[in-house]
């Protein structure tokens, strides 16, 4: 009776739904060439469509709802979402219990997997869009890890002035993602190349150079796999405490991807410090023509990316002059009013999130700012834990630094 | 009857299959991060697994062969292939009828789709693996096509040489995909960038710059979608009779993934050559350290790449001295013996194949010789009309050009 009930409700709603929505769905932008579904319509509503003639049972999995797909008389499910945020996201389909991606999609690395993602329309979309300007290229570079012992991999963006100026020096920011993440999120998600090229173009950013690498497989040579490589590894003086967590916001910060202890699994949330220090940045300053000093140097990054970021800057405090933390909780007055290096360093300390979310960056930019640092808040509108903040944080930061 | 003679025929392979199968499967190298499956064994059989609770079909979709997988007590199903060639293939997994990416693999563009792929080892697999060695980079850039009137969007293979020589000018080799693939598929499935800097590093090769771009999107701004660009297009001096296919072969040559007409409605099989000539070729000899000379200008191809190499290299031939056709078909004699500025301006005209193709390269390049041309070919020992082909082509070629 219970599960009648329920059923009929969910017949209900899915009436409900179905007649409010407008059929002006187009292809998505992340589509495969050629390719006509996933479409989004002006709702942004989500539409899903596969062929699976012998399945009972095929579902949309997107925003952490399963949405059901109905079968045509060909075996050809389609299906739509609630309305979605505008922006990135990842998703699915359920075949049959089988989550799989779609094979409609282009496939981003983000929740552990590469899988299927898709670009709902944005008002503000014209800043991640590819334009008839001076373009940068972003550069895909293996290396050799003196702290892990392995080759690793990193993309570099180099912006137009970097090739036009062959003896030029340019800063250089490090931009990190967040957990169940790589170093491909920030170029392909984030549309980092773009961002800048368009920044640039614009007169509204400096050039310079983005390092782009993995925060997460930084396991040092001499840590055995099964053990917990989380807090600041071998290197004692970041001790800072309740570091590896966002801090000073309200509850419910962090959102629904908000990294939850763990991280040792991955070899290292903090082991990248390391592997930064010792590694990427003697790479970086080896290998492009850089301004190799602390006024020239950045960090920033999104979730756990933003907790790295604010450890080792916090850490290093005359390493880095301008630091931004994107969806990942605040830096504390607190922590920071006896930091007398931090704060004779940074130049500008930057901290966003999406409005979805609740971290208190404006109070903290205050608090922060009282005590003398030159602080920065931004909060993206209607956007949650996701790529559209992100996208729209480094469109922000990117104007505040190296000027 | 027939059908119930045809499942204990199924049935009794299945098990023959199962019988001879060596159980020291490893997660294959093409897996995502921490994914066990697909796993390869040392007969080079693909077994995969999947999580489908609901389904009542599974299959291993691998070389043109669809596998039934089996179901355990928890809805997992596990089901292995034949023995597979060494070195990479594209693959899937049919759901209830619904052909999907695996979640277990990474993602390559080839048939026309982003897609699973495996790498099965190779007993060669040496020359394509990522080394401690002088890295060089592999760079995405947009550009705009004066052609199209779009911004186009390719890869540049830069040797560590150009990062640690920046007054030095380098040769470039222009490096085409195959029907069904785009601009991804030379570095991602073809280890463009890891062959080269391990030749590079062992002194087999000279350092040059490589372009990867889009072959077959490549429709003028002026010519309508319904109407095939196939042909020489707008440029008349190219018309060599049966360009566009492959030649000189015996019968079955080309493979399963061998064009079959209709180039047209990707917008242009030889539209490409518009693009390359005034718009790729402009863009790279302004933005890079370039010697922009007949000399140091390659032009290589795979398999409808190769027929591109072949018709531009003729209709152009004081453009490039050297020319590779990798399971493209191959060069005739009687097609180059009064084609004097062609045989002026060669060094090397370079075609190879699988050795399960068929496609006389030996052959013509003994005619080639004979007409005076400095003609190689070459036959990947044991693979068919795959990247395995093609990496190894790519090796034998970049150790012949520019020297």
């Amino acid at each position: 009776m219970k599960q009648t009930l329920l059923l009929a409700a969910i017949a209900l709603a899915a009436v409900s739904v179905n007649a409010q929505v407008v059929e002006d769905f187009k292809p998505a932008t992340t589509n495969q060439e050629g390719k006509q579904y996933p479409m989004v319509n002006s709702q942004r509503m989500v539409r899903a469509q596969i062929s699976a003639p012998e399945a009972t049972s095929v579902k949309l999995d997107i925003g952490g709802v399963k949405y059901d797909m109905v079968k045509d008389e060909n075996g050809v499910w389609t299906g739509e979402s609630a309305p979605q945020d505008e922006g990135f996201h990842y998703y699915q389909l359920n075949i049959d219990g089988a989550s799989v991606p779609d094979p409609g999609s282009k496939y981003y690395y983000g929740a552990s997997r590469w899988g299927s993602g898709i670009d709902i329309p944005a008002a503000d979309e014209d800043f991640y869009t590819v334009k008839n300007v001076p373009q940068g290229s972003v550069n895909e570079v293996y290396y050799y890890s003196t702290v892990t012992e392995k080759m690793r991999h990193c993309y570099i963006y180099l912006p137009a002035a970097y090739r036009e100026n062959p003896d030029k020096k340019f800063p250089v920011l490090y931009l990190q993602h967040g957990m169940g993440e790589n170093e491909t999120g920030w170029s392909a998600q984030g549309k980092t190349g773009i961002i800048m090229d368009n920044l640039i173009a614009a007169g509204k950013a400096v050039p310079f150079i983005i390092v782009m690498d993995n925060g997460l497989n930084a396991r040092p040579a001499n840590m055995p796999e099964g053990q917990p490589a989380f807090g600041m590894g071998p290197r004692p003086q970041g001790g800072q405490p309740g570091q590896g967590r966002p801090q000073g916001g309200a509850p419910g910060q962090g959102g629904q991807r908000r990294p939850r202890g763990g991280f040792g699994g991955f070899g290292g949330f903090n082991a990248f410090q390391d592997v930064l220090l010792k590694d990427i940045i003697p790479m970086v300053e080896k290998n492009y023509r850089v301004i190799a000093d602390t006024e020239h140097r950045a960090m920033a990054g999104l979730s756990m990316g933003g907790m790295q970021t604010r450890s080792i800057t916090m850490a290093n405090p005359t390493t880095f002059a301008y630091v931004g933390m994107f969806s990942g909780g605040t830096f504390r007055a607190e922590d920071l009013k006896d930091a007398a290096d931090f704060k004779k360093t940074n130049k500008v300390l930057f901290m966003s999130c999406g409005g979805k979310e609740n971290m208190g960056v404006d109070k903290a930019a205050e608090d922060l700012k009282a005590i003398g640092i030159n602080a920065y808040s931004y909060v993206s509108p209607e956007t949650a834990h996701e790529w559209q903040t992100w996208r729209r944080s480094l469109y922000q930061f990117a104007q505040l630094i190296f000027k």
